[in-house]
């Protein structure tokens, strides 16, 4: 098994400006596993629903060939459920619902033949069952990446911090690096936290990009200026499924390729955000996605000696 | 006569979490002026000061090369003087003093032999006295470059709209951009003020980098992460005379010369914001510059192609 994927399955229901949906497929690792899947076809998820998850969705991850073997389904229980609201400016939103329902008490059981992943992917979810699922790995992948919130930082710092210690890249965005060391500067926010376990980290700026660091490198990924931002639901858990996908695709994880990895997970979280949900997830090509990656190569590209006009 | 600078010349007492200032030299046309020294010699200021303003202030800018033949010397008067204390984030400031003096009645008069510079920049200030400097010039410069702020869409609109039609290169921070458009978008609200009259468009977004755009071009310049930004002052009107003293050196206004001029900008503005007021902006060499320069190149650089690693 190549990629592992653990994350919530589950369903969203998401105002914006620009309209409402009902109960919808959502969940962070439907968004890393679609992202992925662009990239390699062994992927699995580990993840918990209820017996309410329509089959159709089932179906819609199944078609991508996205191994659900370590996907529980709970008889009688009821699926987790996110409901959002955005504000006019698309960069903050309002919790409206948050329904735990089988996450609660989610213990999550990685398959027999999934044991030995060369990649492992831990989206947001509480710190203990992203620990749960690295303990129950017979060896240790080529990466693990890590995922997660500031509201663990707020209601379980002690997990939080164990599990980083336990990863090889962390993802977060701006406010958290800072929430995690205080320290308002950026660099010296990735200085520390590359003291914490991780050898590499990535800063998620969403309209602003991305930064990469290790302990000597530095890469600025830029994000596209977009002329309309539908629903940014599932952006940071697309680039990360996009990133993680891209990795196992190229089976390489120098600094190099990890800076085309991020451009790939920053090509794919532009289209997420066009749509409501993952609806534009699903009816990506290859064609659009290297086109869109041009975009970027074009979007950053200068040169200081004047040869090229 | 190559380069003209409008804009402030005055005292400014700073307040950051690293310590204070008395009243030092400060102003926008001060930094711009200082900034593009380090790439022309053919350089020169119309300003206004009191005759408070200490002669070692002015000698060094003569000592380097600013013609200062269109600095007014208001005898009697005192100069502007402006005092504000940073937060502990470093990005938003309490205005402390504002004394316009000098600047409350300041009637700018060009200079008869500089009244046909190739490049003209104008700093943040009322905009019917960047208007009137414009007027004054006896035939259309290679480049009007125009920095503004959000102060005089609050209280001169329709002078600010007027001075704006008649520029070539806006410069201003994506919340004004916003606030100029009524777009959130920054796309969309590059699209409208590009219509305004500019035929160019830097959109500052601070540690976040800047975005230059034109009808058909998009340039997203990235910010290098710094360790610790001492004092913020004067960063935003350095980009500015980094980026017109590289046109002016380098007398080509193609959009990927102004990407190079955006990055001398940038790189000119990181060194700023080490030290306060403008000490770091003074005591620069061209190989220090350079080697910013090239951590600029290295922080974006990136291949999609698998060929380099």
């Amino acid at each position: 098994m190549s990629l592992l994927i653990v994350g919530t399955v589950a369903f969203d229901a998401i105002e914006t400006p620009f309209g409402k949906t009902n109960k919808i497929i959502g969940g962070a690792a439907t968004y890393i596993s679609l992202a992925a899947s662009y990239f390699t076809k062994q992927l699995s998820i580990v993840s918990v629903i209820g017996d309410d998850f329509p089959q159709d969705y089932i179906k819609l991850l199944k078609d991508r060939f996205i191994n659900l073997d370590g996907l529980q389904i709970k008889k009688g229980e009821k699926s987790f459920f996110w409901a959002g609201k955005y504000h006019n400016d698309m960069n903050t939103r309002d919790t409206l619902i948050t329904e735990l329902n089988v996450l609660a008490d989610f213990d999550p059981v990685v398959p027999e033949n999934m044991k030995e992943p060369d990649f492992v992917m831990l989206g947001n979810l509480t710190p203990i069952v992203q620990k749960k699922v690295i303990d129950q790995l017979k060896k240790r992948p080529k990466l693990i990446v890590m995922d997660t919130m500031n509201f663990w930082m707020n209601v379980a710092w002690d997990d939080l911090i164990q599990t980083i210690s336990m990863v090889d890249v962390l993802t977060i965005n701006d406010e958290e690096a800072r929430q995690l060391t205080k320290e308002y500067s950026l660099a010296r926010a990735a200085q520390k936290i590359l003291t914490m376990g991780p050898k590499y980290l990535i800063i998620k700026k969403g309209e602003h990009g991305a930064l990469l660091f290790d302990e000597n490198n530095m890469f600025f990924a830029p994000a596209i200026p977009l002329e309309e931002v539908f629903d940014p639901t599932g952006a940071g858990d697309t680039f990360a499924g996009g990133f993680i996908g891209f990795l196992d695709k190229t089976k390489n994880i120098s600094f190099e390729n990890m800076k085309r990895a991020i451009i790939y997970g920053s090509a794919l979280a532009s289209f997420t955000v066009e749509k409501f949900g993952t609806e534009k997830l699903l009816e990506l090509n290859h064609k659009e996605i290297e086109e869109r990656i041009q975009m970027f190569v074009g979007l950053v590209k200068f040169s200081v000696s004047s040869e090229n006009n």
